[in-house]
């Protein structure tokens, strides 16, 4: 049965964010500005849509998809998600590995 | 400090399978066909890397890294793959999408 939390997306090509991170020990503000930025990417031009994963072990996945690599570039520019990347980098991540990719195919259960 | 859970990937371009799932409810031997999964994935030709993360919510992302759409369809095709394939359509997962993407540019804390 269809999981409204999985991102429904349009026939590729599309681009995807594919965000892997590792939190380090503590909150610092991060949950109510991780709650922030998704509410703030979802009215950016160009997004389709985002799902996200953390585990106990405190490694996390984000994917967000983008109709284009323009809308990913205006997205990173944002002013206020330019503050939380900097805090992202220096206080709320242990590691993190960004990487902009272009959607080719997508199935389901369904094909 | 670099986390060695994530996955260290040569330069762009190569692809990464995006695997976003939600768990249907039990186990019914899944924890053991992700963990048998894994280890088949990592002797694969053209395997580079892979991370998983998955939430108390049931919702979990797995993106596994690779050398080439070639690497990718084998793996597909695999027998023990397809069988574990057949079973998280059938028991394992209530949803999932899976997204087949070029990785175009990848950045880290140091840039």
């Amino acid at each position: 049965m269809a999981d409204l939390r999985l991102a429904r997306t349009p026939a590729p090509p599309y681009f995807v964010v594919v965000f892997t991170s590792v939190r380090s020990a503590g909150d610092n503000g991060y949950a109510a500005m991780a709650e922030r930025m998704l509410e703030l990417a979802a009215v950016q031009p160009g997004f389709l849509g985002v799902e996200s994963a953390r585990g106990d072990d405190r490694l996390g996945i984000t994917v967000s998809y983008w109709s284009s690599l323009e809308s990913i570039h205006t997205w990173k520019a944002n002013a206020e998600h330019r503050v939380a990347q900097g805090k992202g980098k220096d206080q709320w991540y242990a590691d993190y590995r960004l990487r902009i990719c272009r959607v080719e195919r997508e199935y389901g259960p369904q094909g």
